[in-house]
């Protein structure tokens, strides 16, 4: 196979945020919504270095039906409060069809999960907004099949669509998933998608984060999600792979530094 | 680990049929719902060879958005019309919570597919319904993953389960996907829930679907779901993997043998 | 893909046991040889069923280098003897090229490990030998990949061949291997070489062992080889995985059912 | 899991060049070693650009026996004598343990290749020779078997190993392994060994190889083993995954500026 020319296609979010131009985006913040106060801790953190995407998840996919399930409504509000009140934006989980409307309302960004990227119907609906889709790939998913589920978004009219490469289901158990660079850098090649990348569930421990935040920029990724917490030890969910707070310096240091190796920057903190 | 002593626990479909007893239950149809003439040909080899549980696609998971997504309400409407002509049972999948009451109106078993096992809103909402629920096993899916999918439904008050394992994705190439005997073994011995085997998803070609279906019940399958098609070469969907009617009576055949060989049966047709 | 007509070209072994025609094969014995009583205990069961071929370790691949490895050319001096004692036939395994002239000296068989099924010099030396070969596929090699090891055997003049599928590795975690039927099924269909079994390492625990081996049986196997210990809990290796003794009698139940429903046989003991 | 403090062991080889320095160390060179030409034409280019390592070929390990299997030992000669010429260092793989007094008489570094890295005799072959061992990660190895590997080496005496992850064996074929920056990290923070990416085996395809390298540096490796050959198209294998020698200046300087983002450097050119 030969080298590609595509051009990724950058998606603007309320005429204010570029994702997939030359800087690159950090989207950071709790796995679950727990309290005001827990997000509004992360969203000061976030303000202090420039960082304008704030995740958060209200609705939860959990694997047992006895674990925390999220907030719900009450969890989307408090994302929405927090990050008008600093100047982010939003991006969090539709768990299912009947919940787009509602999510939609609420965030500038709307996630599918990894479990959820081949429910067609979730896709279809998504398609149907205006909102930009953040598209997880499946952990078990080719390449093939995650550029067919963007395709089942693109069908229904929303092309603004966020490829994020989040780790795959292999054989090694030593970590909770494999990050595919070779994809980010595929998919980065091959079409016009901005590329995202997920540190925190591609190595399911918080001492890989940013060595693997690392490679999957130096692989080509136009940003990165990281879940990070107050604090990791009590979170209701991915508390042992949530960057604490203290990391956050160390985490956008290390992006920042990649990033200028390849001719792109990382925004800098609005002076007050 | 050690033997264990679980029995399966049966679940019995309209006061009729019983899936999990020592009979074996066979679900046989094709991979799509096409036209009434395609189903009712079916129906008739059927109950020539004593099969009570005709399946059928109305809504199809695809996973480009160009291919052929099924017939919808009217897809159902044949199944039901031919079931109630010929006496069979239905299975046909929910795609989405927003399908669960209607195919619920038209199925006597409402399957839930391999990319939805971790589609939660669809596990809980076919779990407030009265119908048994025939669960896939998502392809990238541990048992334990299966098992927590189960338990989904069950905590929304549906225990009437059968797992159906229908093969994982591994680096095999040369057949769709590896039938997982272990796990049938494993589920059997460990679960109160009938095991179905599908070896037409498992295999993925029409030559290893027979020898797949003996192993699925010599591992200990309560029944198997098998796609058939009038002309395989013609079917829009799933042709290299369905079996020709007329080797329908070589399936049951065999079927029959290896029940037999494990004290077990499978039915034979009623006498007119 | 199309049903295949390959006929299976049987291996006859010192004009005595012949392995791959209508009768079913069985391999008893332990993963290691630990003494000259511990053999002796095995074959007495051995010969009580009509079992004629005896497996045993004498040199152990061990993913540890601080594991037992095996008792070396006096595990083959107690195979040997505890053979020509009870009239039995003898596979191992041979570790480097540099054992192929020992091992062929005392094996009737010699097993090519899992490990190994790519290590070409070793393939070209037993491929020199004038002995059968039990070639284990490797946990993570391709039904290809596999061929081609074979190929390579028989590519110096050696093809007495046993293909033996013992299970490879995928995500799942509850099994230590996926036993792949498929691959069964498919290289019974289109290759002339016998195909072997092995529930033992396949499972990884007793309790599965014999469903396991129902259904390689069932998938077309031409025999079985089984990991069987007078006191698995005191096994130096595989205990875990290794059947007592006192489930010999049932192992053979189970296989002559499957066997006799596929209209086969499995031989019977010598009346003395 | 914690962060860990271990640190590298650099390894020093003629006094010349050191391994797991500050330094990132560039191995290239063609898969295979054809002729004196076209290693002399691969020699050139290296020294341009500081290169001080040579890979190449002479014994290959080939899935198909009919598949170009090595010059042997005149691809051992030419090796010798155009590193000689240059004032390289040659890294060349033992096949198999009969290989090793005659790779070890030729070679500066031996490399156990990914098939063989549970070849336990070939391990402890290595093991007793004074030449550091390039231990390549089987494709099908945990990170745990792997380090298990490494310490059959070192239980031999020899702890001068170059840990190299080249890709593992995943469910995804749109690239021929996927790079396990995880497991490059996670070796790089919990064991003492130098760890070198091979971007060439880990992607298979030439177009991805550079942001392949980069994403492994990113992850902490310590170096970098690529294929690079005169004229891929006319390679005797692997020439879709070389790098044609014009693109050698990109890799060195893409190399350089992740290197450089990490407080790292690559070593310059003699200036002659």
């Amino acid at each position: 196979m030969t080298e590609t020319t595509t051009t990724t296609r950058p998606v603007t979010i309320r005429d204010d945020v570029v994702i997939g131009g030359n800087d690159i985006t950090l989207i950071l913040g709790p796995c679950s919504v727990e309290s005001y106060e827990q997000v509004r801790a992360v969203a000061e953190v976030l303000v202090a270095h420039g960082v304008r995407l704030l995740r958060g998840g209200a609705f939860k996919p959990r694997t047992s039906p006895h674990a925390f399930q999220g907030l719900g409504r009450e969890g989307l509000e408090i994302l929405r409060a927090v990050a008008d009140e600093f100047g982010l934006l939003v991006v969090t989980e539709a768990l299912g069809v009947e919940h787009v409307p509602l999510v939609a309302e609420y965030a500038d960004i709307i996630q599918i999960g990894s479990r959820n990227m081949q429910h067609f119907p979730l896709l279809w609906a998504v398609g149907e907004t205006d909102k930009p889709v953040l598209l997880k790939r499946g952990f078990m998913a080719t390449v093939h099949e995650w550029l067919m589920a963007a395709e089942h978004i693109a069908s229904r009219g929303n092309e603004r669509i966020l490829l994020c490469e989040r780790g795959i289901r292999t054989f090694e158990t030593a970590t909770r998933n494999t990050l595919d660079t070779n994809a980010i850098a595929l998919v980065k090649a091959t079409t016009p998608f901005p590329v995202i990348g997920d540190p925190s569930h591609a190595t399911g421990r918080t001492d890989l984060v940013i060595p693997a935040a690392r490679a999957a920029l130096a692989a080509g990724a136009d940003g990165l999600i990281v879940e990070v917490h107050p604090r990791p030890e009590e979170a209701l969910s991915d508390g042992q792979q949530s960057l604490p707070l203290e990391q956050v310096p160390a985490l956008v240091d290390a992006a920042r530094r990649i990033a200028e190796a390849l001719g792109r920057g990382v925004p800098m903190p609005a002076t007050r």
